[in-house]
């Protein structure tokens, strides 16, 4: 089939805070060909990522995105790849092609999927849809209370398994942040699966990082996310050197396989995290998924938005480690909840996997698509680059 | 001072090509404050650029980059990378944001300048604006006489080094490149300075790149720029364990500190060359510049466009390596020369520095500005985000 059209709908909370909360507005993509439709979801800052598909070319390689899509064809996950490496390449002047491209690739692979009537899963060549631990991802509380709360009210939800982000956690002191720790195992039971995130906020310092590690490793934490800068490998290895029992965690900064390769044997992290909404989609993270597997190291998605964005990272491992675990939005915003007319729920077990209907395996509810979506336009030279489609 | 405006003029050749040649649109960016003007200039696609600067908060850490500058103080260095840390840290959700944030920065610097009455390079603390021996940055012929045609105009013009890019090289057989590298090598002289920059054409391929390292060799050329992928470290240190004569440079696409230490120290480069309007200015530009002397690489700038970025990328290596060469646009488009009123000309002796005037002492020609203005408009629920303004 031909790849008829791509459009953009910029969805938002009515009031958008600082918190770090990524389900606060989305870019839904649509893509249609051949009769059928397919959906995908970039990840974050949905303005400069329109401007990417639709801008004017400046050269030869930084061309719009949307060059690189507009009427190929595709008629099996070749062709995806083949518009992969011509974005790499003629958009490499077009830092936010990444990020763009990620929410086309994922909707071309719901496309296809579609028009064969097949799950994503299967045309990446798995044979089944591993179920998975689905942990729930939270921010921490202003307090050490609040923590507790919230990690009693994940456990009280049927989640064996909590990720704690953000909030106060390396803005003061080490001692602190140990109460936070503390506080969250309490809430989660002595049984749980405990998963520290900070954010990046050590930048390139080991020393401050190492100092969380004792209260970690008594709380018995499992991972130890993002202590530091994107790019920051050395300062990765140079904590992995510690030889704690806390193993680092990291990746959803990667906008390219090689980043995430460099995290995994320059970083040495023992947990690597796609965010399929950043990497370029799916192609790319199950590339990833397939390195972290001969390494050894734990390929687990990251997600902490909607159910489409959680079904198509939940796709590029599928068919590896049965027993791993995987992030599942706990508290996500109502547009995020709304985005979607069906959601990946838990079994009785608890646990969840990558759906079994063709494509991504998720309907998109067109109302709640009219309730959140943004007026934009883009004009140059009075020409009229992209306005809001119609739903 | 308190950081009044910043605005975007998106300027652009009435007609872009395919042609790898960057000068062909601008992003140029104006700030004022304290009664004082400053100038930067952002490298390569403007219109996400300028989102990035615009664009709603999408959560905390995925902030437009105008909230980290607007109305904020200037009153010396400190203040800027103050700036450059909120925009690491609050956009680091925003791929494009470091593209955007180079302009400005670079302006900051300008206007910090022009209200001290400094050069840049001075308040970078340096004592001295050491003069570089230009290269003419020019692109590969579509044949061998074509290539030996422009190695003759860029001598003619009196260019004892010069830089051959892009065109046809890595797209055919490695003796048909053999031929340009021969052909650039009788054009330029056998005293001449042969550079050679394929622009990522191999991708990873080190096997391909290899292939064109005898007849490199045989031509004299100093380096090979860009074989791989800018992160591609792992196929830049193979290429080096081949231990050629013909170093590897590379480091344009670096768009942080980290991506291009992590070239010199993972990729083993013999040159580093850094865009100030990508790596988020001059600020970072000089970090890198000073871990490159501390580990015998040699910083080059990369400048493909006007005088403006010319002054900005000469800036970050002024006092460093007195006899170092510097990327010179040779052949820019209009737009790129008529852009700024004075430029930095070529000395008797054919070198050229950093000016010794305030700030990056080039002045913008408001005329030229005017001619190459593109109109844009981006409106976000109704409300106008951004608008050209006048210039």
């Amino acid at each position: 089939m031909r790849i008829e059209s791509v459009e953009f709908f910029y969805l938002s909370m009515p009031v958008v805070t600082t918190e770090a909360d990524g389900s606060q507005d989305a870019l839904l993509v649509r893509v249609r060909g051949g009769g059928f439709t397919g959906h995908g979801e970039c990840e974050a800052a949905p303005l400069p990522s329109i401007a990417a598909f639709v801008c004017p070319m400046s050269h030869g390689v930084c061309r719009p995105v949307g060059a690189s899509v507009l009427g190929r064809t595709l008629d099996g996950p070749a062709d995806i790849a083949r518009m992969a490496a011509d974005v790499a390449y003629d958009s490499m002047d077009l830092l936010q092609a990444a990020h763009t491209w990620s929410g086309v690739e994922m909707a071309l692979w719901d496309l296809l999927g579609q028009a064969r009537g097949e799950p994503v899963w299967r045309l990446l060549g798995y044979s089944a849809s591993n179920r998975r631990t689905p942990y729930a991802s939270v921010l921490f509380g202003d307090t050490p209370q609040h923590t507790l709360e919230r990690a009693r009210a994940a456990r009280g939800r049927g989640f064996r398994a909590a990720k704690f982000g953000w909030g106060p956690i390396g803005r003061g002191a080490a001692a602190l942040d140990a109460d936070h720790f503390v506080a969250a195992r309490e809430g989660l039971g002595a049984d749980g699966v405990l998963l520290v995130d900070v954010g990046q906020i050590f930048g390139e310092d080991v020393g401050r990082a190492a100092e969380r590690l004792p209260a970690l490793e008594a709380a018995g934490a499992t991972w130890l996310e993002e202590p530091f800068a994107a790019s920051a490998y050395e300062a990765y290895a140079a904590l992995a050197a510690r030889g704690s029992s806390v193993r680092t965690a990291g990746g959803e900064g990667a906008h390219d396989v090689a980043m995430a390769r460099h995290l995994m044997d320059f970083g040495r992290v023992g947990f690597v995290q796609i965010d399929c909404g950043r990497i370029g989609g799916i192609g790319p993270a199950r590339q990833v998924a397939d390195l972290a597997a001969a390494r050894g190291v734990t390929y687990v998605n990251h997600t902490f938005t909607t159910h489409l964005a959680l079904s198509a990272s939940l796709q590029p491992y599928a068919g590896h480690a049965p027993d791993a675990i995987c992030e599942y939005p706990a508290e996500p915003k109502p547009l995020a909840v709304e985005l979607t007319a069906n959601r990946l729920e838990r079994a009785a077990d608890g646990s969840v996997a990558a759906p079994d209907a063709p494509g991504l395996g998720i309907e998109i509810d067109a109302d709640a698509v009219r309730r959140y979506l943004l007026d934009v336009e883009i004009r140059v030279k009075g020409e009229v680059l992209y306005r809001t489609p119609a739903v």
